[in-house]
């Protein structure tokens, strides 16, 4: 698809020759459709999302900045954002900074690939000035969507491979994990097994690679998949003692499978960290330290990264909102072992 | 304060002229305060506030009704939106229903006051059809400045004395009290405690109400009051036992104050039921159901009401926006009590 020039914007001309209507029709459509057949209407929707057009209030309101709104965009469907803490801390640390900026946060998720359209159409509206996105999956339309509505965006976490060049704050996953790793292997542990998270998302990527980096000749045996939530932790903690009975460490790629596999490990009699020692990732405060025994773990500072997620983006909006080379670069921020009872 | 007449908008002239500067400093104001020096653009403020004006392209949007969003405003901090499973409740049919209706959700939530000013500008400029506010206070400047912003809303939960009227969904508060303490009463129960919720909230104050109209003349040593949080019911249990150590059962007016209970009863070495009946309010799948004993509890529908008031919404919206004297009324759900072993 042609990227429009740097600085011109498309017209409504323009949609309404793409979709072969009159521009009163077009203007009909973009003004809500009202007695427009939909074969018609649907066209014409569909030249505004390949031109990117962007309606002339919306343009003014970009132009000025009077949204005074920030949307945060998190790639999770309702439950998840409500019971995973990591999304409390990062969604914490935004609003504080937000507050700080006297911009009005506006907190947006996503249920299904049903709902990406809506939030296009409401991010290319020109209600917010800019946006946060995190917990991407590698099969997300969200960052094209994002990039084609030209709104400045700052992603939480590193987009996947197929994501146009933004600016993103993450941890550094890969070297968090070797450090987690190292530290079971200098306990002198000898099977040390793997629960992965997402394997469409970077952050248990790079944290898979991280534990490959120290053990490049696993067993595969000892690498099962979660899908970062309490009982897919426990389920995988299960398979592993199933395929690996001799295993005597866990390295879980957060703090939630960690509990879990905590819980299956208590059940089946295994002790912790005698028998079999446990890392997990992230150093969520109400997981981490309340888990019996308390787990050793990766922290990472979420809160501190969703601070750093707004700044970058404020420097984007101070900027003139353009994405060209003088955009702010991506941040890595360090992670350290926190050393608790379990390993 | 007086009203503007159904169907005229204030203008930009009225607001210059109320606040004595000239059009075009106004509407720098209006457009982002650029260049206007601080006391005069206060002054123009005050006269957007105090007239309700809302910018042309706001307006605009608000006749196309092409924003396609629905605001969802909880009054409560970001922590306790996201450790109150009810939030996720009533936020989950909210979701669904608005999903229904192809509506983009966005949520916003209150620190604290100084965050008032800033939603009523992001409610005024256009960038939502309509909201939904729930879990108010009794000092909440909310309602009258989601009533200046012209927005139509609908409220969860019955707004306190001071507000407009306003459409709103609730459930039989006091009624579900009075069975709850019915209930106790018909085992027997005969010093029975109220763990009471804010004082500025009126389903707290209407399950207090429905206590009495059972125990009307209880003994005020009963009653204790927390925030309708865990710790908060466990430092009334405390309370309560201190002043009142030969009561035999508990009504607390919210689940997660009866599971803080249930925790001090515990550490007290008090049975439950045996020594000391204990019964909720909301009956919170995560909490009653997971207590330890199972909690008896009155269920409110939450997802229900969710659903309902983006229903009611979506009928204001249809019939132009105005709430006339065809607005829709509000609506009170039933509720029932729901047996398990605390009582």
């Amino acid at each position: 698809m042609p990227e429009q020039p740097a600085g011109s914007r498309p017209t409504l001309e323009a949609v309404a020759a793409r979709a072969g209507v009159s521009r009163a029709t077009a203007s009909r459509v973009v003004n809500g459709g009202a007695g427009v057949r939909r074969p018609l209407a649907d066209k014409v929707r569909e030249a505004v999302e390949e031109l990117g057009y962007v309606p002339n209030h919306a343009a003014r309101s970009l132009v000025t900045r009077q949204s005074g709104a920030v949307a945060v965009i998190i790639a999770e469907p309702e439950f998840r954002i409500f019971s995973d803490p990591f999304f409390e801390q990062q969604v914490r640390g935004i609003s504080r900074e937000l507050t700080a900026h006297d911009s009005q946060l506006v907190l947006l998720w996503v249920e299904g690939p049903g709902d990406y359209e809506r939030i296009a159409r409401y991010l290319g509206g020109g209600h917010v000035d800019g946006a946060l996105a995190f917990s991407l999956h590698d099969d997300d339309g969200l960052p094209a969507l994002v990039h084609r509505s030209k709104v400045p965006t700052v992603y939480g976490g590193r987009p996947g491979a197929g994501a146009a060049a933004v600016p993103y704050v993450d941890c550094d996953n890969r070297g968090g994990a070797r450090t987690a790793v190292r530290h079971l292997v200098g306990l002198g542990r000898e099977r040390v097994a793997h629960i992965a998270g997402p394997r469409d998302q970077t952050s248990a990527i790079d944290r898979a690679d991280g534990y490959h980096d120290v053990l490049f000749d696993a067993d595969p045996a000892l690498t099962a998949r979660g899908d970062f939530t309490v009982d897919s932790g426990a389920r995988a903690m299960a398979q592993l003692l199933e395929r690996a009975p001799d295993l005597d460490a866990v390295f879980a790629a957060n703090d939630l499978m960690a509990a879990g596999a905590l819980r299956v490990l208590r059940e089946r009699g295994r002790r912790v960290p005698q028998d079999v020692a446990v890392v997990g990732f992230d150093d969520m405060v109400t997981v981490a330290a309340a888990a019996d025994p308390p787990l050793t773990t990766v922290r990472q500072d979420v809160e501190g990264m969703g601070r750093l997620m707004v700044r970058l983006l404020m420097r984007v909006l101070n900027d003139g909102g353009d994405r060209g080379p003088g955009a702010p670069a991506s941040v890595i921020m360090p992670t350290e072992l926190v050393r608790r009872a379990s390993a």
